[in-house]
């Protein structure tokens, strides 16, 4: 059966690390859950894209039954993961169960928040580094350090998402679904 | 004051390509709109992401207002492009007004359909390359022939969206823009 994962949603996400990250984990056969952390309505992204999450993260009613809990950027979006109740305890539940736990861009900020991983490696948006006092900074593209995987940006998305299939399903099915996106060379060499 | 886009969303478009080349645009300025075909309510894209235009195309009262006209890949997108009476004729009149006619992936499809730039350069989603028997096929990631951009898959968006923003704006706001995101050293060598 395949595996599931939690992906969240909020006003201000960055739209490009959302629908990539979404859209390759489904093209390598995963079960993705867009949860929407201000309700199932529209949310406007941070260029101002406007996505419809699956479903209300509130509404689903066992939040823990899914592999991985993955999170998108953009500054807004990720102050809100960080300041939301309910993703922090996820964030330590999914931590500390072992599964999971995928941020990118602003994103790591939240796990700062959660207080999880410390003294773990991990990265983020290149202008956040001086945030990460308390653990191992990388400035790899992406950086898997037990169940933490952590990339930088937009530009860095595809190699997040594929670093997810790896982690979750397998490098045939990864390289399978690189290779049907005309991707740059350059990504191709790091599967 | 900036340039303007008219970008086609449709259900079955790819959600990567779409929201790539908005989120890029709208980076570098550029006022993009984007136009429903099926009207302004969320669409459902090819891996189910689901996202809501700004506006449905048949409402836009002058629609030859925009300075380009952008097409998102998507092999149903793509057919709906290619059998819309009013996107073909859209594409005539902006290719004959001399105005940026973008196309991704499997959207140049409806390049075809349309019966404009033949014998012109141009690219696709590698695999429908044998459509394209009355034009001069290219391999290369982006092709830009007179007033004609293509590209060929959700891995070459981001070239695809900052080569209409070298055409429509310049080439240091795409440096900038390029910058900003944390993009391969590969995507970089291009601009």
């Amino acid at each position: 059966m395949a595996k599931s994962v939690l992906f969240l949603l909020s006003e201000g996400s960055e739209e490009m690390e959302s629908t990539i990250t979404i859209d390759v984990l489904r093209r390598a056969g995963l079960n993705v859950t867009v949860a929407g952390l201000q309700g199932a309505q529209p949310l406007l992204c941070s260029r101002n894209v406007v996505i419809k999450p699956d479903v209300a993260l509130e509404d689903i009613k066992d939040k823990l039954a899914f592999d991985a809990i993955v999170l998108p950027g953009g500054n807004d979006g990720a102050h809100n993961f960080a300041t939301s109740p309910l993703v922090q305890q996820l964030l330590k539940d999914y931590y500390n169960e072992k599964k999971l736990v995928a941020a990118i861009c602003a994103a790591p900020t939240a796990i700062i928040a959660a207080g999880i991983h410390k003294n773990g490696k991990i990265t983020s948006y290149p202008t956040l580094e001086e945030k990460f006092t308390d653990y191992q900074y990388q400035q790899d593209r992406v950086v898997v350090d037990g169940n933490v995987l952590t990339s930088r940006g937009p530009g860095t998305t595809f190699e997040f998402a594929l670093s997810i299939v790896k982690y979750l399903v397998d490098i045939e099915t990864t390289k399978k679904v690189a290779g049907g996106m005309v991707l740059t060379n350059d990504i191709l060499a790091t599967l």
